[in-house]
């Protein structure tokens, strides 16, 4: 299989927009991600494109893709919508390698899109809700921070995971995305305050739960050839992987694993020849801070059950072992949905070249992403590095 | 790039069956590509699925891939839906075709569905309009029907293509269609009856207008290594095409042709090295009667302009030089949205072995499929050849 690199990335910024329509910030997203290249890159050279996006509110619920690929003037390259829920521009990056390795492809782009803020609370629950199951969650009532309560209370009773170790999650990521200015949430919240927060779904509070959130993503990936021409510090994508899980949790053996982060994680570690040990840092999905704590365990960063003591002992920390979301992750830059796996992609590539100003960690060379759909029905991870093959 | 074979294929019937769901339409198509399968094919072996629904009707507007592979016990693989409106499954076969290309995958499902008949009139509206351009085409009122009413008034005016032209579309798929079983409106019309069918937007008739339907469709592809454990009457997939469009009819300059099929179709052919003139039979989008026409040009079968007096000269009967939707198309197999890009492979899948009963052709060996999403805004061709590489 050919190499693959990732050439350029952005974000718009995440927010509430009410100004701005889908078209609008990703734009924004797209003219950042070909500014953010060393070289001059002819968007006409972009073979294919992969656009993620759930389709929140149902402005364009068919050709989302192509509708925002014309408006950035890519008039006739394929460009095909990819949903998976939330992992949907994560899963969107996977095919856009997929092309670059099957040689379909010299130039992918891969982005996504939501807008979620112009809508009532009642509309919102019932877009969030289409991403779980229809007939016993989302028809039953359940809501997202409904499904993520009982994954945050079965850990609690099995392994003794706390509500401070939970409050962490939060302080970390807030304190992370207060220096991001492309933040939703972006400032800081201390440790009493997130442990005591309104309760959204008992466990959780309002502080364990990221917000809804506008915004984009776009990133330019590349065969080996092109990338030499248009970059002299080299980010190739090493590693990728996805996996499917039953969308309803109900329908899951165990309340306190995603099955289909283990799974994308182990043909991601493969397909680069390396282990969790060898990540420097990660972005992962944290809509609620009980999915921070399972990817610790899922993607094997610290041994099942021990996620609590892992944040505890400041390991993610930005000057642990392994900082997690130091863009302040889904809880504090925020989740408007489609764009958030390439946005997570965004942080990589700013880490990996020394452009992530105030909250930029030297010293690291090998970045992961982690998106869920959904509870986990749908999972992408994808594992970065700097240099040539 | 690696050589992929299309080792399986099957439909559910196309129809309108209020006693079935999304998943047991599904069930139906995946079950039937895997016995149409020559050898035995453990499905856990499926390395990757691409899934494609335009999600009428809002049922699992999320994780719409993952809810059906789940479904038919593909648990663990990964799974992506793909979105392209009527193109959905066309465009979901490309991504399979690239995985197996790229050598992610071995083995590889793409399939669609949808269910469309279980609602009013004005929820069907509403769900076909989605793939309209949003504000100018859809919330300005225009249907499907008024769009390609556009393009066919504007034929008619500047090549003179005629009524009764535009009616043998219909006359030509109704008899096709009426051979074929699994077809949703599986009856012969006159060419009287089809002239003077009711207006639904003039110049198109009723008899001009594919019916809504409920169905689903699998394709099984393989590596040629897998492909030779599976089967001794290969079938190869030669040239995969897929290109953009303007979402809306009136952003581009022409009403009376679709630069995407244009595009997608010249791909396709460089990529299969042949040309217009090697390909033995087709399955087009004929949505509209004027759709069939415009493929027809737009696919090099005839010159620009020519359209109706190709349909007239008979060469796209059973019995002509280049048959057409043999399976009966659109237009009287039925059109359940995400089903139809891999419904037009199973009718390929099964001519080219002979399998398709009373309306078999025999002597073709290389065939070529045509899936549109909306009035253009994407479009997948794939052509398929008899024998190894």
């Amino acid at each position: 299989m050919r190499d693959v690199y990732l050439v350029g990335a952005a974000q718009s910024d995440f927010g509430a927009f009410p100004r701005e329509s889908y078209r609008s910030l990703f734009a924004e997203a797209f003219v950042g991600a070909i500014e953010s290249i060393d070289g001059e890159l002819d968007k006409s050279r972009i073979d294919e494109a992969f656009i993620g996006t759930l389709g929140v509110g149902g402005r364009q619920l068919g050709l989302g893709g192509p509708a925002v690929t014309e408006h950035v003037g890519l008039n006739g390259a394929p460009c095909t919508r990819v949903e998976n829920a939330c992992a949907a521009s994560g899963s969107a990056l996977r095919q856009a390698i997929t092309a670059i390795r099957a040689g379909t492809a010299e130039i992918a782009l891969a982005g996504g899109y939501e807008v979620m803020t112009d809508m009532s609370g009642e509309q919102t629950r019932y877009w969030l809700g289409v991403s779980g199951e229809t007939e016993w969650e989302r028809m039953a009532g359940t809501t997202f921070a409904g499904v993520y309560s009982q994954m945050a209370d079965a850990h609690m009773g099995e392994y003794g995971t706390t509500r401070e170790q939970l409050s962490r999650v939060a302080v970390k990521n807030h304190a992370n995305g207060a220096k991001n200015p492309q933040a939703h949430l972006g400032f800081e919240c201390s440790l009493e305050d997130a442990m005591n927060a309104t309760a959204v779904a008992d466990p959780l509070n309002l502080y364990d739960c990221c917000p809804t959130s506008d915004g984009a993503s776009a990133a330019i990936i590349a065969s080996e050839e092109v990338a030499r021409e248009l970059t002299d510090a080299p980010i190739r994508i090493i590693g990728s992987g996805q996996a499917s899980g039953r969308v309803g949790l109900f329908q899951r053996p165990s309340l306190t694993e995603i099955p289909a982060t283990r799974s994308a994680a182990q043909q991601a570690y493969n397909d680069a020849s390396v282990t969790a040990a060898d990540i420097d840092f990660a972005e992962v999905h944290d809509c609620f801070t009980i999915a921070e704590l399972l990817a610790y365990e899922d993607l094997g960063f610290c041994e099942k059950g021990r996620a609590g003591a892992y944040i505890e002992s400041g390991a993610t920390l930005p000057d642990g072992s392994l900082p997690v979301n130091l863009s302040g992750g889904l809880k504090s830059k925020g989740h408007p949905i489609g764009a958030t796996g390439v946005g997570q992609v965004t942080e990589v590539f700013k880490q990996l070249r020394g452009e992530a100003e105030d909250r930029q960690v030297d010293g690291l060379s090998r970045g992961l992403t982690h998106n869920v759909g959904g509870s986990g029905g749908a999972v992408a991870v994808h594992i970065f590095e700097e240099g040539w093959a």
